[in-house]
């Protein structure tokens, strides 16, 4: 936990965690400053827990990404990993390590500042109190940062991969390849998005996490198994599949292209492979009601799964191996 | 949470860390393999959560710490937060980033080998299934783990920093200045340290956090504030002071040495400020019975808290201020 040991620039950034931090409320029952947080999770429901690495030169850039873009993303797709369960947020724990030096620095404090303002910003929006975590110096040059999520679900209710039948459909949130084509803007012109600001237009820089559809889906009891769709909607659905044993039919023509996607030049391999859209991908019986948006966010009808073992993807009546080509975007 | 993103040997990682991993189990519903592990802990219990960096070049060496220490001591410190706080260990999660190519080569292979025997050893001792994670290329030649801990404890009885008051007596478990000391061995010797395992022997290498301690110490009321001795007794006796606004006096002749510390030149000054003995710092009532060990570890009175925020060392009748020294080591 966040130790006040005496180097340079920690306790400043301990300080500045702290100062930023919800102490407690609701089921945060004590926050920062001790060698734990307390959380009390509402009774019956079971805890989920998901860690994920923002690692600059692996998962951002600091000459491409605004520093407000690594924060939200940081704590993104943490609470991404809460939505694919149906699960709603408990709490965020932040591991951050700074090259030696940062904080001392005018564009470090900036950095941080910008840091902070997106992560606590998309904190506030789905009522995750940041609790705790951990500093260090890093070894290197690179900003390192592991974010923690804890939510809840009521007991034994959460969505599985593990857990699509056979002739069950198969459904996308929202719009695919949107990260991936903004990423190939802001590679090209990293200055045009200097001040983005979260909405749908940013789907790279700003995901947004879908918890509010995973947990509908859930409490509905409408969706047989989820996923979120973070590394290609094709290594995503073999994910499922392989865990459910299962395979799978997807139709192109029906896949959710995203407006920055669709002024590109091969928008089916952008849909099905392109990372990050950190969309759900779920599966229903063809008796469940699924509805065609869940808070605005839209729900489309993609393909269905089968029994065996294969995923194939139907283009014109015709059938073809849909392989796993998802990716982390090589920076 | 663990992704099997198609990079050359994070694959294998993924894989190596699955098949060595508890899959579930008591309080562990679902491990590793979906997007979130989902835990049941006890019924009125409330959930206690740290998370701890380990880092190349900042808290372990590859040159001086075998791999299987490397992996003890990055379990240990998160286990060693939740026996400050009484809590009982459900799960572990581990974020593990490492340098590009290190699983192509044996010696890469045999590190992580050795580190993994040495984590899963001490969760094995502690009941303590690890529950996923995340993986990642390094962006340097760093080895980068960050470790969070999830525990229970039936709820509000967890110890804290900040509840001790004036009258209280404070005491200490096992001995100080212990790892200070092995660690100055290491550096000056490490070929010595490479078949080291886990003992009271290794308190640098092997830190035994003190798991049943800090539990009999909640269970049966005895203490009134507790906190761990990671960063020496000094700097975290002032931690708990300052959480519980209270002073303290500290007997220099009161304060348990560890026999490694006892053949070093300036005793005194490596039990206050040598840090890492993941100890267990604690005040009690004076009509609390305290054990004189729990366990086999040694428990010893070293002082007591008084009002004010002074805190004094005395030695020999004279009374001189304590200043907080703890440090991590520089390595």
């Amino acid at each position: 936990m966040l130790r006040a040991v005496p180097h340079t620039g920690e306790l400043a950034l301990i300080q500045s965690v702290r100062e930023r931090a919800v102490r407690r409320g609701g089921t945060l029952r004590l926050g920062i400053g001790d060698d734990c947080a307390v959380l009390r999770p509402p009774a019956g429901h079971d805890i989920l827990v998901t860690t994920d690495f923002t690692l600059e030169g692996r998962h951002f850039r600091r000459d491409w990404h605004p520093a407000s873009s690594v924060g939200h993303r940081c704590l993104a797709r943490g609470l991404s990993d809460l939505a694919a369960m149906g699960a709603a947020p408990v709490s965020a724990f932040l591991s951050l390590a700074l090259p030696a030096g940062f904080l001392q620095k005018a564009a470090g404090k900036r950095w941080i500042d910008g840091f902070f303002n997106g992560l606590l910003a998309l904190a506030d929006r789905t009522g995750t109190p940041l609790a705790g975590g951990d500093t260090a110096s890093a070894p290197g040059d690179a900003i390192l940062a592991d974010i923690v999520l804890v939510g809840s679900a009521p007991r034994g209710t959460e969505l599985r991969r593990s857990t699509a039948r056979a002739g069950d459909l198969l459904y996308v949130t929202g719009a695919l390849g949107g990260a991936a084509s903004e990423l190939a803007l802001l590679a090209a012109h990293p200055s045009r998005f200097v001040k983005a600001v979260p909405s749908e237009d940013h789907p790279h820089l700003f995901p947004l996490p879908r918890l509010q559809a995973g947990q509908r889906l859930r409490r509905a009891g409408l969706a047989s198994a989820a996923i979120d769709v973070s590394d290609g909607l094709s290594t995503d659905l073999r994910h499922l599949c392989e865990e459910s044993g299962v395979g799978a039919i997807v139709r192109a023509d029906a896949l959710p292209l995203h407006p920055l996607l669709a002024k590109s030049k091969d928008t089916l391999q952008g849909a099905l492979h392109g990372g990050e859209d950190y969309e759900l991908l779920f599966t229903a019986p063809p008796s469940a009601r699924v509805p065609s948006s869940i808070r605005g966010v839209p729900v489309t009808e993609i393909g269905e799964i089968v029994d065996g073992t294969e995923i194939l993807l139907e283009k014109n009546g015709q059938f073809s191996p849909l392989l796993a080509r998802g990716w982390e975007h090589a920076l």
